[in-house]
């Protein structure tokens, strides 16, 4: 497809994760996907509330590649309500399921921050549901003109 | 699972619902599962329009358990762009739907404002896709050490 | 149903959109739902970053039904990271999937902007998972009432 890749994926199986208080979300997500061998998913859903959350932006001008220099790293102590958590986890080069996650927080005063995810530790809860992806031909690893690690997909 | 808890569940109906203007959004969500007789659910999009949001945030600093002088309440007149609603139903200890909803909403400078959902009404439009859990050993009450309703799964 | 619409749908095809850089989110997705005979769908999830975006939010105080000067428009030059876009594509009265998507995008400073995208150009990356929608009696037009386009559900 001209400006886009685009490939059908059939569903597997559908998991309810709750992680604990004080565990790193990105972590035990990657623990789950290892335990349960799952290779591909989408997150459905994710809620929940957060502490020393570590997430990046992208400068506003920036030219591709997006490169250190580029971002702006944060880390918000908190406790936040997590308002979402959008991603998905894809294969890598190494046949890991590898996670990419844009996260959604809000501070008491009801102002929402967010960024992409490095890791963030649960405070109260995490309510996580996903579906599992059953898809050949899509992988994800760094692009040199991206500069970051990508799709690709395979479209025959 | 060590940190975690993770049960597989399957798939039930999928159900559009437009609630009308002017209706506040869980009280009509906890009627529509009464009515179709939800015991679980995940919201898969909800997007919109509201007014009189009500919604809270977790005061930085705080400890667990989350109780009342924790948290910090917010009233916005509106309307505003409802850009989310994230979240779960799961049954409670009474057999009933229990939502668990955060929500990010817009205001006109196009800064998002957003936490834990405890009603809004319908400005305009409000479309909401769901698909039904179907899933057993999953409950949300209230935990002592949270301090607020959570889910807890029965893995075996 | 009392003071909502409400009907079952069927999941059909899932599919996994990678949109290249340069292309406009919107566009691209009319043109995917075309190619692949796509009416309904509900975007599971998308995230990656984008650049000239352009959305709306509501005046604060606005009457029913939403006009242009009770909107306010934004064009937002970035980059940024696209933190989510939440909606579903629905058949219009000319028989083509009408997309209603609403966007959150970040800014370097952490603070998330978002509201009713008009569209936006991909940046970096923009990774899309939905799955389409088979119901029949579902369509979208401009609602007199409301001024914007409208899900209109048969219940029957």
């Amino acid at each position: 497809m001209q400006g886009a890749w685009c490939k059908e994926w059939k569903q597997g199986r559908n998991f309810i994760l709750k992680i604990e208080p004080g565990q790193n979300i990105v972590e035990r997500l990657q623990i789950f996907a290892r335990q349960e061998n799952v290779k591909n998913a989408v997150i459905d859903s994710a809620i929940g509330s957060v502490k020393h959350v570590h997430f990046r932006g992208i400068k506003s001008g920036a030219k591709r590649p997006i490169t250190e220099p580029r971002m702006r790293q944060h880390h918000v102590e908190g406790p936040l309500e997590m308002l979402g958590l959008e991603g998905n986890l894809i294969t890598d080069d190494k046949g890991n399921a590898d996670c990419h996650l844009h996260i959604l927080i809000s501070k008491s005063s009801g102002e929402v921050l967010g960024g992409h995810l490095y890791d963030a530790e649960v405070f109260v809860s995490c309510e996580i549901l996903l579906t599992e992806m059953i898809v050949h031909g899509v992988e994800r690893y760094v692009s040199k003109t991206a500069g970051t690690p990508t799709i690709f997909i395979n479209e025959e």
